[in-house]
C-alpha cells in the first residue's frame, strides 16, 4: 500500500484540532502542526498546549505570528477588544467573538506553508457542529476555498476535513478512543488562569463531554447549569 | 444611482495595481489601499511607490507585515532566497520567483481587513496575460477564491478583477488614458536602485509599454534586445 503524502494539520490547541491531530497522524505522516498566534485573548493559554502535544507526538511545531489582526481586526476575540460574552455559542451575542475571515485566512497561510514543506494535504478540524455566526466555518465556504487551494497550487494541495460530518461530541469520543490527554487542550475565550465555564467556547466544551457521556478533565471556574440552546 | 460600496484596492506599488487603483477610485469610494510588506527583495522599492499613489489621490493606505513569509516559505523573490533570474516571464526558470499560494493569502487577508472596514468589495488587477508559472494568478483560482470570499464573509464580499480580459498592454493603454503617473510605479524584481531591464518582470514592463505603443518613462540598468517568448 502507497503511504499518502505528509500533512499539515492546523491546530489551535483546541479540543478539536489535537483530536485531529491524533487522527491523521495514525493514518499518514505529518510534516508538521501549524499554529497562529493573532492576537486573540486565549492564544497565550492554547498555543503551549498546542506545543505539547506536538511535542508528544514528536511532529514539528510551527507558530506564525499574525500581529496584524490584533493591530487592524475588529474583534472581542482580540486583546483590546470588547469583553468576550457569557452564554449559549449559537446566540447573536457570539457574532462579537467572529474575527473577520479568521480560517479563510489561516488555511491560505497553511496552504503556502504546506507548499514550501513539500506537503500534500492540509488538515482542518471543521465540524458539522460549526456555528451559523461564523461564516467562514460552514461547509460551503470550506469547499469553495478547497477549490480555490486546488486551483492556486503547483501540487494541487488537498484540504481534508476529516470531522465535517462529525459534531463536537463526536470528536470528543474519536479523541477518546484516541487516548487524547483532552486536560492538555484549552478552549476558553476569555482565557484566565482556568476555564471559566461561562463563555461559549466553554458551554460548547461542557455540552461535548456531557453528550459523549465522557469525564470532563476540565477545571471550569464556573460550572452552573448550561444555558439552553436558543431556537432558531 | 446608487452609489456603489466602497472597495478595498490591493495595491503593489506595481503598474497593474496602481491603474487598478485610478480606474476603480474613478468609479466607486476607496476604503483602503492595501499593500504588504513580505520580505520580497523588491519590497523596499515598490511599496514608497503604493504609498505616493494614495496619497496622490487621497486614499488611505496600510501596509501589513507578513515577516512569516520571509522566514518560513522558500522562494528566489525573498530575501535570503536564490538570486532572480533573467529572461522572460514565460520561462520555466520565474517558477523560482514563486511565492506559495502568495496571491491567496494576499486576498484572504485583504477579505479580513475588508470587512472589518465595512467595505462591500476587493479589487485585485489581476489579468489576462498573468502567468501560466504562477497557479494563483489564473482565473480558475480566481473564481474559486472569490467564491471562497463570498460564502466565508458576513457581508458577502466580492472580488473584483477589472482587468482579466486585459492583457498588461491593455493595462498601460488604460493606465495612459487615466492619466497614471508611471514613472512611480515598480516592477522590477531585483530591487536594486533602479529597474536591471532584464528580470522577467522588467522584460515584460518592456514589453507592455511597446506593444500599447506608449512611451516607456523608466530608467532601465540594462536596455538590450528583448528575449523571445519561449514556445510552449
Amino acid at each position: 500500500m502507497k503511504t499518502p503524502q505528509p500533512a499539515v494539520v492546523l491546530l489551535s490547541g483546541g479540543m478539536d484540532s489535537v483530536t485531529a491531530l491524533y487522527h491523521v497522524a495514525a493514518e499518514r505522516p505529518v510534516a508538521a502542526a501549524l499554529s497562529f498566534d493573532y492576537g486573540a485573548k486565549h492564544n497565550a493559554r492554547e498555543l503551549p498546549e498546542a506545543a505539547w502535544h506536538a511535542k508528544n507526538l514528536g511532529i514539528r511545531h510551527v507558530v506564525l505570528p499574525l500581529q496584524f489582526m490584533g493591530e487592524h481586526f475588529a474583534s472581542a476575540l482580540l486583546k483590546g477588544g470588547a469583553p468576550i460574552p457569557k452564554g449559549h455559542y449559537e446566540e447573536d451575542s457570539m457574532r462579537q467573538t467572529v474575527v473577520p475571515f479568521r480560517n479563510g485566512i489561516m488555511l491560505a497561510i497553511a496552504a503556502g506553508f504546506a507548499e514550501s514543506c513539500n506537503a500534500g494535504a492540509l488538515v482542518i478540524a471543521a465540524h458539522a457542529g460549526d456555528h451559523a455566526v461564523y461564516p467562514d466555518c460552514r461547509e460551503p465556504f470550506m469547499a469553495a476555498m478547497a477549490d480555490a487551494i486546488r486551483e492556486g497550487t503547483y501540487e494541487k494541495l488537498e484540504v481534508l476535513r476529516p470531522f465535517i460530518t462529525f459534531d463536537k461530541a463526536a470528536i470528543a469520543a474519536r479523541g477518546a478512543a484516541l487516548k487524547v490527554p483532552f486536560e492538555h487542550t484549552w478552549s476558553c475565550y476569555v482565557g484566565g488562569p482556568i476555564h471559566c465555564g461561562e463563555c461559549g467556547t466553554c458551554v460548547e466544551r461542557r455540552e461535548a463531554f456531557l453528550n459523549a457521556r465522557l469525564p470532563d478533565p476540565t477545571l471550569y471556574a464556573h460550572v452552573g447549569p448550561l444555558p439552553p440552546k436558543p431556537s432558531p
